[in-house]
């Protein structure tokens, strides 16, 4: 017979965790009945909803690493729920110099499958159901998820990116009075996914300040800082030593940057208060990072001379040849990134749906973005694009986009 | 300043979690005040909690099928959440060929962040606030935590494990009574963990029955299907085809007898419903099983020839040894495991807690074991035992174990 009927709630929870228009699912989309207007542009796929390993491989000795974590063996294959002790021990080291701050290997920091893993765990940890959760609008999409799944109460925040050329434009005010009237917990990216934008020191510091004042914990996601552009000042919340070191945990991973996404891993620090419950949930979730990949860990902040900022440097060029097509394109609007892979352009006005444009971009010119419903309610004609893609395929296909989105605007 | 106060169910919620006595976490655990009794016995280190992929390595290959994945690139790196197509499609036909029942991959299958991370994903879809679920004791520990941490009400089955020679001695009565009085909800592994019990062909068609009539789902955790000892028949309740498909869902993964469990990998197949929850949780718990990693199960249920016989006459040989110390030992009862690498020992009637015991097991012989409480908390005197290690050491690590116990005998 068909299952017992189940709790609403249940059903409710499952229909907001939609996952047809997320990064990487466009396959699974279904595309009835959508108004095509002209024909096809022919030129070379480019996927923006995440960045092309091919373009840009990982750290060099990555896959050596993987060998000889898988030399060590049983050892290596099962660690600790929050990561093998030795891979911990070096890598936090690295991570306290990389922003301001000590690290106690030990007590205050996991490794986890993914920055994925360590949002999730995080947000479990913090988040009890009907608890308040000051989010940013536009912020990452899964942000807004995990607060709804662990029954979270999102207080949305406002960032006004169109209207600063420095720093994020976060509303400070609004953020004073939410965590004011309740708000137990704050997240937030920086550098911001989708904008690209960095928070200025002032605001860091105005964020720092508030959050100790009032007792609100803090969850800084910080996967693109160590791609920071020409020019832009980044500060590390926790560099500036202001919030009780208990309240604020900083998630990283090297996925993004450092091209290691196949390997799933990510890592969160801070406080060992968080950390504890994090590997607590990590026993139940998925035990560990994979064993043998945690050993790929050892080249991460370690890597060849020069590396790094090549590959920052690659990436600036891919930005500054795509934001100038936007400009010269009528009717976009482009915020500068600061870091990071992503921009978040916004279009002309269109007489078609941001989630219908995205089909049509993919089925006519085999480009590949995100809508920015993602990443809020009203960003409803935005899109996301993660440039870190080969520059020449990448600036053709914004052409193509601004060509496809030029049919259908009003 | 101090974080505000939270919601005191979330602090009840982690309180439930610990970790402290969970396999591969014993070097964490705080030893004062423990009665140490004699001189400490020197001996081959073993840790039961787990099994040793270095006396049992993994699949031949393993780490060139990982090469080639990397080699890939982008593609292999960001898959669908639910794994890569093409994997899933091999997968599929080997595990219907297994379990007697067609498997679609595209809508009825998804790779996971090993069997853990499976088990997770399904209880997650499965599980509203207050819905009661029915649970074996004893059974796998994340089980009762997983019901406990998405807030549904436990109801635990009993088990007569030392009351029969065949099949698993489940209290079907009780689990008829408790699926009429309203359990949405029915999980457990068979193998059974911790005991190796295999539930009888009758058993099997009985909860099938039960489930049917009274629309309960169904998650079975086969984790160690594949190793069934000489004479024992094994039953795939989806091979019965009795139960609604909608509502079972079959869980597996490659950690255990092909020793894969660095990779992290499991597979999820079912109830295309179920599947397409557990898709949309793992986009905001990790997003994918690691992409390299997935290509490593080319090789699964494709080993060489003979290989598969060759690992479980392995382990059937340690178990009757084990089994055989075990006997030899007055006042120790055991069932003879029928699957799978675990075993439960009973002990004789100790004057120290089994928790207390396990603590100096390992200080005075570097003997780990699970203690029972983790898998009921009626199980206050039995202990888990995962015999898959060297064979040599593992039989004298249970002897030291036996000489261990008896300084501590009422």
């Amino acid at each position: 017979m068909n299952a017992l009927p189940e709790s609403s709630l249940l059903t409710e929870k499952f229909a907001k965790l939609g996952v047809e228009s997320a990064p990487g699912q466009e396959g699974r989309q279904q595309v009835d009945s959508i108004d095509l207007r002209g024909d096809r542009i022919v030129g070379t796929p480019v996927d923006f909803s995440h960045g092309d390993v091919d373009a840009h491989p990982p750290i060099p000795g990555s896959l050596e690493l993987f060998q000889r974590g898988y030399e060590v063996g049983g050892s290596q294959a099962y660690t600790e729920y929050r990561g093998q002790a030795a891979i911990r021990e070096q890598l936090a080291a690295k991570l306290a110099e990389f922003t301001g701050a000590p690290i106690d290997s030990d007590s205050e920091m996991i490794l986890t499958p993914g920055t994925q893993g360590a949002l999730f765990l995080a947000m479990g940890a913090n988040i009890g159901r009907g608890d308040k959760v000051a989010i940013v609008e536009p912020d990452y999409f899964a942000n807004r998820k995990l607060v709804e799944f662990f029954e979270g109460e999102l207080v949305p925040v406002g960032m006004d990116y169109f209207g600063t050329d420095s720093g994020s434009g976060i509303d400070l005010l609004k953020l004073g009075e939410c965590f004011r009237y309740g708000v137990k917990l704050f997240v937030f990216s920086n550098p911001n996914n989708p904008t690209g934008v960095v928070y200025s020191p002032d605001e860091i510091l105005a964020i720092a300040e508030l959050a100790e004042t009032h007792g609100v914990r803090v969850i800084v996601d910080q996967l693109y800082s160590r791609q920071i552009f020409d020019g832009v000042r980044y500060t590390h919340l926790r560099g500036l030593d202001k919030l009780n070191s208990d309240n604020l945990l900083t998630i990283i991973g090297p996925s993004k940057t450092e091209s290691l996404s196949g390997f799933r891993l990510g890592a969160a620090f801070g406080s060992s208060q968080m950390i504890d419950r994090m590997e607590k949930l990590q026993a139940i979730v998925s035990l560990r990072a994979a064993g043998y990949c945690q050993t790929v860990l050892a080249n991460w902040f370690s890597e060849p001379t020069g590396w790094i900022q090549a590959r920052i440097a690659a990436h600036q060029a891919i930005r500054d040849d795509i934001h100038e097509a936007f400009l010269r394109a009528n009717g976009f609007k482009l915020r500068l990134g600061e870091g990071g892979s992503y921009l978040f352009p916004q279009m002309p006005e269109m007489d078609i749906s941001i989630g219908d444009f995205v089909k049509v971009l993919r089925l006519q010119a085999e480009v590949i973005v995100t809508p920015g419903t993602q990443f809020g309610p009203q960003f409803t004609n935005s899109f996301r694009i993660n440039f870190s893609q080969d520059h020449t395929a990448a600036v053709q296909a914004i052409q193509r986009t601004i060509e496809i989105a030029n049919r259908y605007r009003v």
